[in-house]
C-alpha cells in the first residue's frame, strides 16, 4: 500500500501501539534536544530518575536563550547544565553558538530520524525530513531515559506545492499563509506533509522556516521530503552520508489535503497580536514603524540576512526607526562576515545582535510604548516584546528591509527589481570545537554539578484523591498562552530553575497577585477558553500552577504541548462538553469532582462537576496512558511507581548503534 | 614663562578667574557629551532653564549604555533623547553605534578643545589633546545653555614617560602602573599630563585607555600631547584639518612629577573589589576563571581585539569559560569585520556582543556565583557585574586573551613570541550618517518630544534654611562608588529617567530597606568615609537621595564629580575636621547645624554640627559659587534667580563660529 512519509517513518520507530489515527503508539526516539531555559527544569527531572548516563542515542543541550545574564542566574544555570551534560553524556553547545533550531538543521538533523526537544520549534528539524516533535522538559527526560515517546497518532496533512515564488515573496509567506487559512488551532492533532513539485523550488532554510512555524497552527510537527536540496545541504554540512533519499510512496493519501501554488502568493503579514491574524502587507502599508527586527529561529539564514543588507546597500536605515539584526548561528555569522553581508548591514546603521533567541523571546530590544515593531519572528503574542503595549506584526525579510528603508511597513515589491544577492559560502564554516563532547564515563562519575542558589528542586503532584473540591482560581479568554502563565523576558525566565519564584509571574497580565489569591484559593482550577496554553513547550507553564495548587484546568480546548505537560504534572485537564457553561463558572467558585480518581480508573469520557444543586458535564478524553499517569500524580511519580512494582521489567527501549 | 599643556589650554579658555592653584575659574567649553543613562535628566534640567537651542559649539547625545531593552523605558527614552536632540541642536548617535568616547576621539573630539561629558570617562579625549572632563547631567545642561563651566584650577601632574613597551606590556599596565602608586584616590584635584619620549609608543587607541582611566585615580582628567601620531590619527578619520601640534613649553614645570619607564613595566592586573587593588600579574596567575570580557570604553580598539583574535587563531577558548568581546564603536566592528579578525573571534567561540558599554556597566554578561570573571574593563566595584558574589579582575587585552585560553590567570608572557597582528585597515570606514544631524532651527520649533511613562521631572532641594536638624540615615565605609548609590545594571538604569523609582535601590548592598528609612527619618544626613562617591559621573547619585529627603553628606573626603553633583542638586557636602568623629555619628541621631544659612553666606570654613552638649566640628571646603548654589537650593534654582534678578544679564559666554 502506497504510504506517504509521516507514516513511513513512525511505523519504523513504532515499540507499541497500532497506526491508526487517534491511537496511541509509542515510538523509539532517535534524538532529544535541551536549551536552556527548558533544560534545567528537564536535567532535574532526569535526575529523579535514577539513571547514570542518557539512553537515547544522542542528546544535546543548546544554550541560546537566558544569555543575556543580568545576575549569577543564568550563568549558574550554564554552568549546572555544562557540568550535567558532561556527566550524563550529552552534547553540550557553548552559548554564542547560535540558536538551538539553526544549528540542530546544520548539524545534527537527518532523514528519518525522531527528534523530541523541549522547545516547541523542534519542529524546524522537518526541514530535512526528521519527525521533529516539541514537548515538556519532562517529556524530555523521559526519552533520555531510553522511553519511547507515546503519542496519539495525528491525522497527516498534505500541503501539495506548485510553482515557484515570485520576485519578494518568499517562504515565510507559505506559512503566513496557511496561518491565515487555519488560524492558530487550525492544527491541532496534525502533522503537515509537504510534497510536489513546488517543493524543490525552497530550500533547507526556506524549509525551516515553515517547519519552524508550523508550531504557529498548534500542529504536531511538519515535514519535508528528503531530496536533492537536502543533500546539498547535507554535503555542505560535511555529512552527505546522512542523507537518504525520502518521499511520500506515488498516489500516498492524506487526511486532510492543501494546495499552495508559490506563484499566487504575495508578501503577507501577521498584525497584532497573533500569528494568525494574516493579511496581505499592502493591507496594512504605510503603518508608522519604531522598530524592525530581523532573525530569530526563523528568517535568520544566510538568504534571510543577505536581502536586507542588499535593500540597504549604499543606504541608511530609516533615521526614526531602529533594526536589529540576529544571524542564527556561528556559521552563519561567519559566512555574513566573510562575504560582505555583516559589514553593509553594520554600514547601513543595523544593531548587530549576538546569535541568540534574543529579542523573540523578550530577551532585549523591545520597541517604544505603544509602537509598531515589525518583526520577522514566529509569534506576536501581547506583551512578548517586553514593552506591555507593544504592536508586534510579523513578516518576512524582505517585507521587513522595505520597512526598514522607508519607516513605515512597506509591501517590498514597491521595491522594484530584486537586487543581486551574493552567494553563500559554497563551504561554510564547518567547525564542531564549540560544541562540546560528552565526557568519557570514568570521567563523568567524578564531575560535581554546581548548583547556584537559584536552582530549585521541582514541585510534585500528590496522588490523585477519590474526589477533588477545588475553587476556580481565575477565568481566562481563548488562546491564552504559555507565555500568559510563565511570562518570557530576560526578569521571568532568570527563574526558569526556580519555580516557587516563576510562580509569581503566573497571569500577571490579568492579574499581578493572581499567585497569592491563587494560593489562599488551593487546591484551585483554571477556567480557560479555546486553544488554552497555546505557544510554547514550557513545562513551567504547568510546574508553576501545581506549584500554586492548580490540580484542575478546564477549558473549552487546550494546545497540544501543554495538554500534555498539564498530564505529566499530574493536573486535570479537562474539556467543557458544552462550551457555553464556560460563562457558568466565576472566580471564588468552589466545585466538587466526585469520584474523579474511580471515573478515572473506568475510563470514564465524561465526568461531572457539581455544586449545590448545579451539575456541568465535563469531558476527560484522556487515553489509558494518561490517565495513569494522573492518578499516580504525574509522570515522575508513575515511573517510580513503575519501577517499584516491576523492578525487572525492560522499561527502556534499546538503546541504538548510531548517534 | 614656559607653561604645561593644560596651563595652555586653560588659559585659552578661561572668561573668568586667575589661573592659580585652587582658585575658581570659569572656562569657555567647546564641546559637550552626553549619554543616555545620564542624558535624560540632563535634558529634563536643560528644559527648565527655558533656552530654545544649545549654545555650545558642538553639542552630542550619544545612546550606548541602556540598549539591552527589557521593556519600554530604555527604548522611550532613546525616542525621547533623539526627538530633544533635534529640538534642541544636538548631534545624535543611534544606538548600535558603539561606546560614546571611542566615536568621540574617533569623530569629534580635537587638540586644544574644551569638553565637557556627563560621563566619568569623557576624560578619554585627553587622547587627542583635549581637555576633556566628566561632570553631572545639569553640569553639562548648563554648558549646553552657554555658560561657562567653572573649576578650581587642579594640579597638574606631569608623567614622563620614557622607554617602550616588552611585548605583551601594553597602555592598560601604565594605567595601572599609576593605580598601584596612587591608588584611587591619589588624583584628587589633579590632571595627569604625559610628555617625554615614550609618548610616541603609545597610538591614541593606548592613549584613550590611559586617559579613560585616569578617571579612576579620581583625577580631573588626563591629556596626551598633540603629535604626529595624533595627527595620522586624525588623517585616518579624515579631518587632518582638526590637528595642531600641542606640547608642553621646553622647560615647562608641573606641581607634582611621575615617571614610568614603559620598558620596565610587566603585565599588571587590578585584584576585586578596586581598580587601585593592582598587582603583577604572576603574583595572581593560576587563579580559575569562569569568563574573560574584552572590551567597554577601554580596550574595545582594533589592535585590542586583534591581539586577541591572534592569540586565539587556529585555538578555541578554554571549554569550562566564556570569552565576550565588545568592538568600542560601528567602525571598528566594520575594521575587524574586513581584517578577518572578527570571524577569527567567531570561530574560536568568542561570543560578539553589540558595539555598546555592555558588562562593563552590568548589562549583561554577569557571570556565576563566586567565579572570577577577568575584564579589560576600567572598573570592578563589587556587585557591578550584577552577581553580587562576584570576583572581578581588570587587566590589559593581552592577559585577557592568554586568560581565556589556558582558563586561568596567566602572564602573557608564558605565550612565548607575541603574534603577527593584521594591520589596521589605512582607511577605516569615516561615515557619519548614523549620526543625525541637528534639525534646522525652522523645523526644530514643530518638533513633539514624545515622553513614555517611565520619564519624571527631577526633583528640585528647597532653600537653604538658616538652620538644619537632621538624621543620620545611615553610616557607610570607605570608598563608596556612586554603584552603590544609584546601582549599575539594566533592571535599576532602566530608571534613570524616574527618580522616585530609582532611590528605591539607594544603598540596596547594605540595605535593601534603606530608602523607606531614610525617607522617615527625613530630612536626613548620609556618613561616609574616604573618597565618598568614586566612580561615575552620574547624578542620581546625588539626584536619589535628595528625593529620601538627604539635605547633608558627611565625609573623610569626596570624589570630586560627586561632590559637585551634590552641591548642584542643592545637598551640602562636609567633612569631618577630626576624621575620628566618624565613629561618633550613628543610624538614628539627630544632629543640628544651628545657623548654617549665615556661616555659608559668611563664607565660615568650619560650621560645628551640635547634639544636646556634643559638638563636631565639619569643614565646608567650599567656593563663593559653591556656597551661591546651595545656599539656593542647587543649580538651577540659582539660575532661575539670576535670571530673575538680572534679566539683561550677558550670562551667557558668547557662541563660538565653530562647531
Amino acid at each position: 500500500m502506497s504510504e506517504n512519509l509521516v507514516t513511513k517513518i513512525f511505523k519504523e520507530h513504532m515499540v507499541s501501539g497500532s497506526y491508526e489515527p487517534g491511537e496511541e503508539v509509542g515510538l523509539r526516539i532517535d534524538q532529544a534536544l535541551l536549551q536552556d531555559a527548558t533544560g534545567t527544569m528537564a536535567c532535574l527531572q532526569f535526575e529523579k530518575m535514577g539513571i547514570d548516563r542518557v539512553e537515547v542515542p544522542f542528546a544535546i543541550q543548546y544554550v541560546d536563550h537566558n544569555i543575556i545574564q543580568l545576575d549569577h542566574k543564568n550563568p549558574d544555570d550554564h554552568r549546572f547544565l555544562q557540568a550535567f551534560a558532561a556527566k550524563y553524556g550529552i552534547h553540550y553547545s557553548r552559548p554564542g553558538n547560535g540558536i538551538c533550531h539553526y544549528l540542530h538543521v546544520e548539524r545534527f538533523a537527518r532523514p528519518g530520524a525522531t527528534l523530541i526537544g523541549a522547545d516547541s520549534h523542534t519542529t524546524s528539524s522537518g526541514a530535512l525530513g526528521s519527525i521533529a516533535i516539541g514537548a515538556g522538559g519532562l517529556d524530555v527526560a523521559t526519552v533520555m531515559a531510553g522511553l519511547p515517546f507515546e503519542i496519539e497518532v495525528p491525522k497527516v496533512v498534505g500541503v501539495e506545492l506548485t510553482g515557484d515564488f515570485k520576485p519578494w515573496v518568499t517562504p515565510k509567506d507559505v506559512i503566513l499563509e496557511l496561518l491565515r487559512r487555519r488560524d492558530v488551532s487550525g492544527g491541532l492533532g496534525r502533522i503537515f506533509e509537504f510534497y510536489g513539485p513546488g517543493v524543490r523550488n525552497i530550500d533547507v532554510t526556506g524549509r525551516t522556516t515553515i517547519c519552524n512555524m508550523i508550531a504557529e497552527l498548534g500542529a504536531t510537527t511538519g515535514i519535508f521530503p528528503s531530496d536533492e536540496r537536502t543533500r546539498e545541504w547535507l554535503a555542505a554540512q560535511q555529512r552527505e552520508e546522512d542523507w537518504v533519499e525520502l518521499k511520500a510512496d506515488e498516489g500516498a493519501e492524506y487526511d486532510e489535503y492543501e494546495h499552495i501554488d508559490l506563484g499566487e502568493l504575495e508578501p503577507l503579514i501577521a498584525k497584532p497580536h497573533s500569528p494568525g491574524n494574516v493579511v496581505p502587507v499592502r493591507e496594512v502599508a504605510g503603518t508608522e514603524a519604531a522598530q524592525v527586527c530581523v532573525g530569530s529561529s526563523v528568517n535568520s539564514g544566510f538568504d534571510d540576512l543577505a536581502i536586507v543588507a542588499a535593500v540597504l546597500k549604499d543606504r541608511t536605515v530609516y533615521p526614526g526607526l531602529v533594526l536589529t539584526v540576529t544571524p542564527g548561528s556561528r556559521q552563519i555569522l561567519d559566512s555574513i562576515a566573510r562575504t560582505g553581508v555583516y559589514s553593509d548591514l553594520v554600514m547601513a546603521g543595523a544593531r548587530m545582535l549576538e546569535p541568540a533567541c534574543g529579542p523573540c523571546v523578550g530577551m532585549g530590544q523591545a520597541p517604544p510604548s505603544e509602537s509598531v515593531s515589525v518583526r520577522t519572528f514566529n509569534r506576536n503574542f501581547p506583551g512578548r516584546s517586553g514593552t506591555m503595549t507593544d504592536r508586534v506584526y510579523l513578516c518576512s525579510p524582505t517585507t521587513a528591509a522595505a520597512t526598514a528603508l522607508r519607516g513605515v511597513i512597506t509591501d517590498p515589491r514597491e521595491l522594484g527589481d530584486y537586487p543581486e544577492l551574493p552567494e553563500a559560502p559554497a563551504n561554510p564554516a564547518v567547525d564542531d570545537r564549540q560544541i562540546l563532547a560528552p565526557a568519557p564515563p570514568e570521567e563523568a562519575a567524578g564531575i560535581e554539578i554546581p548548583r547556584g542558589p537559584n536552582i530549585k528542586e521541582p514541585p510534585e503532584a500528590p496522588e490523585l484523591p477519590d474526589s477533588l473540591e477545588c475553587t476556580v482560581t481565575i477565568k481566562v479568554p481563548d488562546n491564552i498562552s504559555t507565555g500568559d502563565l510563565a511570562p518570557d523576558g530576560v526578569e521571568v525566565m532568570a527563574f526558569r530553575s526556580n519555580v516557587p519564584e516563576i510562580a509569581k509571574y503566573t497571569f500577571r497580565r490579568f492579574d499581578p497577585e493572581y499567585h497569592k489569591k491563587a494560593k489562599a484559593m488551593a487546591p484551585g482550577i483554571i477556567v480557560g477558553g479555546e486553544n488554552y496554553g497555546q505557544g510554547s513547550s514550557r513545562e513551567h507553564a504547568a510546574l508553576a500552577p501545581l506549584h500554586l495548587g492548580i490540580r484542575v484546568v478546564i477549558a473549552k480546548s487546550f494546545a497540544r504541548i501543554h495538554r500534555r505537560n498539564l498530564i505529566s504534572q499530574g493536573i486535570l485537564p479537562l474539556r467543557f462538553k458544552d462550551p457555553g457553561d464556560y460563562e457558568r463558572l466565576e472566580q471564588g467558585q468552589t466545585w466538587r469532582l466526585e469520584g474523579i480518581r474511580e471515573r478515572l480508573e473506568n475510563g470514564d469520557r465524561e465526568v461531572p462537576l457539581r455544586s449545590g444543586g448545579e451539575e456541568i458535564p465535563l469531558l476527560a478524553e484522556l487515553s489509558r496512558r494518561e490517565r495513569n499517569l494522573l492518578l499516580d500524580g504525574g509522570l515522575l511519580r508513575h515511573l517510580r511507581k513503575d519501577r517499584e512494582e516491576q523492578p525487572e521489567a525492560p522499561q527502556r527501549v534499546s538503546r541504538q548503534a548510531e548517534r
